[in-house]
């Protein structure tokens, strides 16, 4: 399956899930139609402004474009959004990585799978579900 | 122009108001991607969140249609959202028009020219820059 249909299918499945658990969700429309790049999926409720960029990609490395990255974390901060970048892997599940937890490298973000696995936020805790345990 | 185009650029304009007034913003992909369908614009702040059906229509009645309206309005009901219908009056300006103005007829909601110009909320009430006046 080409990237761009995996993470279409992804971005549904997470969809999905927010809205079983209470979020109104809106997909974003193509680039270019906002002064400021929006992240790829916004999920709201009463309580919680919530922004997620969404990958998904079979490898031990996920980058994400320095621009990309610094203006979706810009816009979640003018919305008062938390921001998650949302890695599906491929037949395994979901990782929902907070921004501080890349490294900058030369033209990219970038965290390891291991890493990722390591700081993934849980999504009840992201939902609001479950109080945060402090590791 | 045809009318989708009219619409485009109304919606465009508003992003950029809403932009300059410190909000994040979000044009929502077409239909068919979410259980609900959104607003065509969402906008964001650290305090508010604000949904809006945009129109750009030069006459003397605004006629939304009635399963369009009330998934819109549900949509922001669920995400805590005021809900806003932007009625561009083409070369004129904008008017903000609260869904509970609208009356409900055979096959759409639908207000008239006059009775929005009378009701539309003030953009600096809606963007918390300013008090409500009680009229």
């Amino acid at each position: 399956m080409p990237a761009y249909r995996k993470g279409a299918n992804a971005e549904r499945e997470l969809i999905k899930i927010l809205w079983n658990n209470g979020f109104a969700t809106l997909r974003a429309a193509g680039s270019g139609v906002t002064p400021l790049p929006s992240p790829d999926l916004v999920a709201l409720s009463a309580k919680k402004k919530l922004g997620f960029e969404c990958k998904a990609w079979n490898s031990s490395y996920l980058n994400l474009s320095i621009e990309q990255f610094l203006t979706t974390k810009q816009w979640c901060s003018i919305a008062g959004a938390d921001f998650f970048v949302a890695w599906k892997i491929p037949n395994k599940g979901w990782l929902f990585i907070k921004p501080e937890n890349f490294s900058r490298r030369d033209k990219s973000f970038t965290i390891s799978l291991k890493k990722a696995h390591a700081v993934s936020v849980p999504l009840t805790v992201i939902l609001g579900k479950q109080a945060v345990i402090e590791k």
